[in-house]
C-alpha cells in the first residue's frame, strides 16, 4: 500500500513541501499532512472498519504509513470511553464519558504519537532518535525505538516524575538528566540534531506525532457513532493532541463520515501555575509568552513554550472553545474524586480538566443539558510523588475491631 | 437475561452448593461455579462473539452474572496478544507471544477477578469488601468497588510495593499497612469477616474471580483463531489465573470451539525466593507447604501458601506442563531483556516467567518449533522499587558532545 498523503504543508504560512523525505519544520514552525480526501473516501467506507482490529491502526487510510512492514507496534488498542454518571453530577453536566489513555502501551496517550512518529523513522531508514520530554513522552518513545531497533536518548529535566525517569532506561534507551525545563532539553535535543545526527522527534518537530494523536478524534467519533459531543476537555502541554483531534474531526467531515456538522468545543487545560495557553487566549493573542515561573505538579503541563501555539489557539477558537487554567491546588482533590467516584485513576493533568470543567459550569460555558467528553492521558499510578501518603498500620496483636468495624 | 450457570462444586471433594446465593468456600476449600454448556451451545455460536464488543464481558454466556445491571466495568478491553520475534530468537523458540494484562484497569490482570467478584456482590447486595494483598489486587479492588459505590478495606504487608500501597487509597479504600505477610493480613480479613462483616475478596475464598481470570484463556483461544498454543507461562502467586484458564480450555473444548483437542502444557512460574508450588510439583505432592523465609521483589510472588494449590498442581500436570522456580537475581535482567528487545515492560513476576522458559528450553521442556505465550500480569511502571537506578546528568553548559554522539 502507499498511503493517501499528497504533500505537508506549513502550518503558518502554508507552504507546501513533499511528504516522502524526512521533514522537521518549516521556518521553526509546525507542519501538516495532508491527503487525497477524496481517494479515501473512495478507499474506504466508514462502515468498512467495523471489521477491523481494535487500535489506531484500524484507520489506515487517513495515516501517513506507506509500507505496511514499517508499521511499529506494540498492541494498541482502541482506549475506552466510560461512563461516569456519579462524575457527571457531582459536575453538574448531563453526561461525562472519560476517554481512558492510561490503557495504551507504556500507560499514556504518548503511545499514539510515537507509534506513528517511530513507524515513519523506519520508512525514512532514520536510526537515532532524541527527544526531550518532562512526563510520558520518553518512556513512550523509547519503547517503540526499542520495539524498532532504533537507538534512542532521552533528555529531561530533573524534576521529571520518577517513574518517567525510570521506564525510558529500561527500555534501553540512553537517559539523561538535566539542569533545567523542558525547553532547556530541547535546545540541547536540537544541537545535537546538528552535531551528533540526532533525529529530533520533539512535540510538533517533525510532523507524524499530530497524525497519532488525531486517532483519539477518529477513535472518539466511532465510539459515539460519529456523533460528536458537544465539548471536549483535553490538558495542554505541547497541544500535539488538541491540535490532531481537531483536525480529524475536519478530516471527518471532509469525507462525510460525521452524523451532523457540529463539532465539539475544544476546551485547553492547563494548571495555573503554568498556563501560557490560557493567558493568551484570555489576552486575544495568536501567540503565547512563556511564563515567567512555571510550576506544576501536573509535570505534563510543565511547558513553558509550546512551538504549535497558535495552531492550539486556532482550534480553541475556531471550535468556540475556551482555554482556561485550573487551580493547582485541586489537582489531588479532583484526582480524589474521581478515583472514589468512578474507580478510574486519572493523571494530574487529567485532574486539572475536571477543575477547568467545574469552572467552565460555574461560568456558563457549559450547560447543564450537554455531553462532555474529558481526556484522561494517563495513569496516576505514574506520578508516585504525587499519589504519596503516609497509611495507618494495623496492630495484628491487637486490631480495633470497633473502629475497623465502623468505618467499612 | 439469567446466566447458564447452575451450581457451585467444591473443588477438593466435588460437593454441590447452590449458586444463587452468598457462599465462600466449602470446608475451607474453593469453588467450582458450573455451567449448563450445553444451554450454552445452544445460545451463542463461536462465530457469534464477532460483532461484539471488545474486553471480557463478550464472554457472557460463560460468566456467572445474572442481572446485566449488576455489571461492574470500568471499561475492560481485550488485551493485545504481542508478537515478540527477537525475544523468541534470544529465548530459542520458534514464536512467543506476551499477552499483555497491564493494558486492563489499574495496570494489571487482577481486574479481570474484581470486575467478576464486584459484579456479583453487587447482585447479592453486598456492600462491603476487604481483602488482603502483597500487589496488584488491592487498587483493582478499590477501583471497581469505587465504581459499584461499595465499601472497601485493603489490608497489606509493610514491603507491599510504593504505587500498589497509595492506589487503593486514591479509590478511596481504607487501607492498613500490617507487620507480617499477606497471609497474616488474610487471617485479619477472615477475623473482620466474623466480627464486623466483611465480604472476603481473598484469593479463592469467593467463587466468582476464577470465572473473571478464566476470560484470559477465552480471550487467548479466541485471539489465536482457536487454536491453542504449545506451552503457557504463567506467574504463579495465589493460581487464580492459571487455574481459570485451564478450566476455560477444559469449557470451550465441551462447547465444541476449539480447532483441536491439543490444550497447551502449563508452567507454572514462581521466584526460587519463594516457590511452595515448584517445590511441591518437584516432590510429587498434591498440597504445597510454605516457605520458611519467602523472600523475592517480585511482589506478587511473595504468597507462601496458596489455597487452591492442589487446584493449580493438578491443571499443571494434567496439561503435561511443569511448576518451576526462576532464579531471583534474573528478575531485573530479564526485564530489561524483553523492554529494549521488545519495547514491552513486563512486571517482575513476568520476568521470572522468561527466566524459567529459557530454564525450560535448556532442559528441553520446551522445544525450539513451538510456540508459547508469557502472560505480563501487570506495568512494570508500577514497581517503582525495582526500577529505580542512578541516571547520569548531563551538564547544560558543557555537553560530551564526542560521548553523546558515539553512544547513540
Amino acid at each position: 500500500m502507499t498511503s493517501f498523503v499528497t504533500h505537508l504543508e506549513s502550518a503558518l504560512d502554508g507552504t507546501h513541501l513533499p511528504a516522502r523525505t524526512v521533514q522537521t519544520v518549516h521556518e521553526g514552525r509546525p507542519l501538516w499532512v495532508r491527503y487525497d480526501l477524496d481517494a479515501v473516501g473512495r478507499a474506504v467506507a466508514r462502515d468498512d472498519l467495523r471489521g477491523r482490529s481494535s487500535g489506531l491502526w484500524r484507520y489506515r487510510e487517513l495515516l501517513p504509513v506507506d509500507d505496511p512492514g514499517c508499521v511499529v507496534s506494540l498492541g494498541e488498542t482502541t482506549t475506552p470511553l466510560v461512563d461516569c454518571p456519579r462524575l457527571a453530577r457531582a459536575l453538574g453536566v448531563r453526561r461525562l464519558l472519560v476517554k481512558d489513555e492510561s490503557r495504551l502501551p507504556t500507560g499514556s496517550f504518548k503511545a499514539r504519537g510515537m507509534a506513528m512518529a517511530v513507524s515513519m523513522a523506519k520508512q525514512f531508514g532514520i536510526e537515532r532518535l532524541a527527544i526531550p520530554t518532562a512526563g510520558n513522552a520518553g518512556g513512550a518513545l523509547a519503547a517503540y525505538a526499542a520495539k524498532a531497533g532504533m537507538s534512542c536518548t532521552v533528555l529531561m529535566p530533573e524534576d521529571t516524575p520518577e517513574v518517567n525517569r525510570y521506564e525510558a532506561g529500561l527500555f534501553g534507551a540512553r537517559v539523561f538528566l538535566v539542569d533545567g525545563l523542558i525547553n532547556d532539553c530541547g535546545a540541547l535535543v536540537r544541537e545535537g540534531a546538528e552535531r551528533v545526527g540526532w533525529f529530533d522527534v520533539s512535540t510538533l518537530k517533525e510532523p507524524y506525532r499530530i497524525e497519532g494523536k488525531k486517532t483519539m478524534g477518529l477513535e472518539l467519533a466511532e465510539q459515539l457513532d460519529w456523533e460528536l459531543p458537544d465539548a471536549i476537555f483535553y490538558p495542554t502541554g505541547g497541544g500535539t493532541g488538541l491540535i490532531g483531534m481537531w483536525k480529524a474531526f475536519a478530516e471527518l467531515s471532509a469525507l462525510g463520515w460525521l452524523a451532523s456538522d457540529a463539532r465539539p468545543r475544544m476546551f485547553s487545560c492547563q494548571a495555573d501555575g503554568c498556563a501560557p495557553i490560557a493567558t493568551a487566549f484570555d489576552e486575544g493573542e495568536r501567540f503565547a509568552r512563556a511564563p515567567d515561573a512555571p510550576r506544576t505538579e501536573a509535570s505534563g503541563l510543565r511547558v513553558p513554550v509550546a512551538v504549535g501555539d497558535f495552531m492550539i489557539l486556532d482550534a480553541v477558537r475556531e471550535s468556540g472553545g475556551r482555554a482556561m487554567a485550573g487551580a493547582e491546588s485541586a489537582i489531588r482533590p479532583r484526582m480524589r474524586q474521581a478515583a472514589s467516584l468512578e474507580g478510574l485513576s486519572l493523571c494530574p493533568e487529567s485532574a486539572v480538566c475536571l477543575e477547568v470543567l467545574a469552572d467552565a459550569v460555574a461560568q456558563g460555558h457549559v450547560g447543564a443539558a450537554e455531553t462532555v467528553v474529558v481526556f484522561n492521558t494517563g495513569a496516576a499510578q505514574k506520578y508516585v510523588e504525587v499519589m504519596r501518603t503516609e497509611l495507618p498500620r494495623l496492630d495484628r496483636a491487637a486490631p480495633d475491631w470497633d473502629a475497623l468495624g465502623a468505618g467499612a
